[in-house]
């Protein structure tokens, strides 16, 4: 009989032992947990990038799954703790915007410099959240550096022995989230921008397939990094520059065998543009 | 009751949420799956290196183990993902070449300089291989960018499920492979290369056991990036820099707390002779 | 029913397949172990930073974890492999200091320059220690350069299946250990120095709780890489460079949303002094 699952997704890094002090904690609360990294390596403190990496992941996890996700440079100020629960799965999380992506409301059009910009969103039809408040449940004693360790991640052991949430605090109506920019069509030109550029150099931008016409070489034309690519292409290996719908559903540009983002100097935020026909 | 084991070998790296998929995928298609990571740092695209740590690594699993090896620069093209079933265990990956160290009919004398040609083996007496092919064990929406998430792990799930090899695929009787380069004996000198450099700068050639006398300080001598090594050592402390048999069984040569591959300017590929008396 | 808990702390690093090698030697003796990575991205030979990542980590688990520990310089010579039982957990390591942060004994007042001198320390009262010798719970053969495979992880894989530690080996008094130093107080002034610092650039230095009021804003001056901060603070947001004392309990020093070790040029066995009122 396999536990219930436990996802963390952290900047924590591999260096130091604070995944590892994570699952003591989780294992001492739960110890048949199954506790799976999504990963640790979010750039230290960029609030967006672990937004993203949890944005793409979460989703392919099993029912009831419990996520925790902790990039949080302002902890032990008066941002809040936070659970929400969803329909297929709940989340820990500090509430500034780490979990954007679950909220379809953070979603708008925007030119890539007006993007990200830090607003608050109402739960969705059908979804919870509480503000931890509940020391009972956490670990002490609750240092003001380290709320992974004492308050994020035994509350999630909790949780997934079957306390209910409701013990955990009060609820809240709105979370804290940013603008994720969706594109902005004008004079027939999609304007887009970069979301993230992957282990592989592949730039992941916010255009999607919804976006655009799904046919191979069709008449597209992406323009980025000041190059110019035709068609769309299924595989990473059909010309030295791609630009294909990737596993994510969003347009992205790779190069064969090679590094595009490094290839074109292409960042987070960069921009991007399609036309069509 | 533990359950069945799926190691996972790729260039995923840690830094993208890639590997946490996978391990969603899998634990929703079997929950008691006990997931093992050998590594995910083969550097992006390179089969050669993954082969090698997958090579050396597979061999210490309990029979049963589920293998799934994915660096698979050409996913989206014809290249066939492949199961390939052992007597100790079974394989899924891309026909690429990333299971070369499986196959003794691989190896082959080789000068550096012609090693790691593409090739095709036959499979060894005893076992079989699938083309991948019965989508109904894969996950959907299939891209055509993530078969990691969309074709090997969710086959690797099934199977540790108890789903037969043989509702995967046709069979096939010939799998890809390089020639994985061994020792050419020449006028009394042995000539090898190096297979990989690993993470403390070990430098790891292709030369074995069975091609040296195992008594240290025997007189053996060994020259490496404009080096010469005289004898064998037992340990890493032994010398500042020392020749040894390394746990993997190949020659390796290191420096007493340093890294040697830089020291001498060494990687893969790279020329080493040995001589002996 | 969750198996036994089995930590690994090593030097191993992720891009080859040791870590993986270590977790199927494990499955293949205690298919039901649930091993959990502390962190393998200890500088490689470094057996003071491994010391104090584990040092801070332990601590965490639950009862009767059984905690492996590599950082293994000198595997093929004179040094013991050791097995450490204490009232709440066992240890398998190399005896070369990589566990002196469990010895009270270890611990000594000294400046930076004496700090980590090699010593030999006598185990805790109700402590008991091994020095690995029955090579009947290893696995062959046994190689001279990789006890973390041969020795380390199978003893400690028999041990989660109850095998008694008596069985081990030969019982031994004293284990070695390096001197951990506290600060010295002269004319007024606490003399610390730098453990450790993490992923975040945070300076953790050796100065504790119990050697400060913990008062925030009291009249603490900590002087560290030519700069001085006044008073303690209680999260990194609270000025661009924070004095605090960190989640481990030693006094911190952290630059707001950036790298205090990088911004002040300080690493290991740096100098920092605090003085109070």
């Amino acid at each position: 009989m396999a536990g219930p699952i436990i996802t963390l997704t952290t900047d924590f890094g591999a260096t130091d032992g604070f995944v590892g002090v994570l699952k003591g904690v989780i294992l001492g609360i739960n110890p048949s947990a199954t506790i799976v990294d999504i990963t640790h390596e979010v750039p230290p403190q960029n609030i967006q990038a672990g937004a993203f990496t949890f944005g793409t992941a979460h989703r392919y996890f099993p029912a009831d799954t419990i996520h925790v996700v902790v990039v949080d440079p302002g902890v032990g100020t008066s941002r809040r703790p936070i659970l929400v629960i969803g329909p297929q799965a709940c989340y820990v999380a500090p509430d500034n915007g780490v979990l954007s992506y679950l909220f379809p409301e953070a979603k708008a059009p925007a030119a890539p410099v007006d993007a990200f910009t830090p607003i608050h969103v109402s739960l969705p039809e059908g979804w919870r959240a509480y503000h931890l408040m509940n020391s009972h449940y956490w670990h002490h004693p609750v240092s003001s550096t380290f709320h992974g360790r004492d308050v994020f991640a035994p509350v999630a052991a909790h949780l997934s022995n079957g306390v209910a949430p409701v013990n955990m605090g009060d609820p809240v109506k709105t979370v804290a989230a940013f603008v994720i920019p969706t594109p902005v069509l004008d004079a027939g030109v999609l304007l887009g921008c970069v979301l993230h550029t992957d282990r592989y150099g592949n730039i992941i931008t916010n255009v999607t397939t919804e976006d655009l016409p799904l046919i191979p070489n069709a008449q597209v034309t992406v323009r980025i990094g000041g190059r110019k690519i035709d068609g769309l292409a299924t595989s990473y290996q059909d010309a030295d520059l791609v630009a294909l719908i990737g596993s994510h559903g969003y347009l992205e540009v790779a190069a064969r065998n090679g590094n595009a983002a490094k290839l074109l100097g292409v960042s987070t935020g960069g921009e991007v543009t399609v036309t069509v026909g």
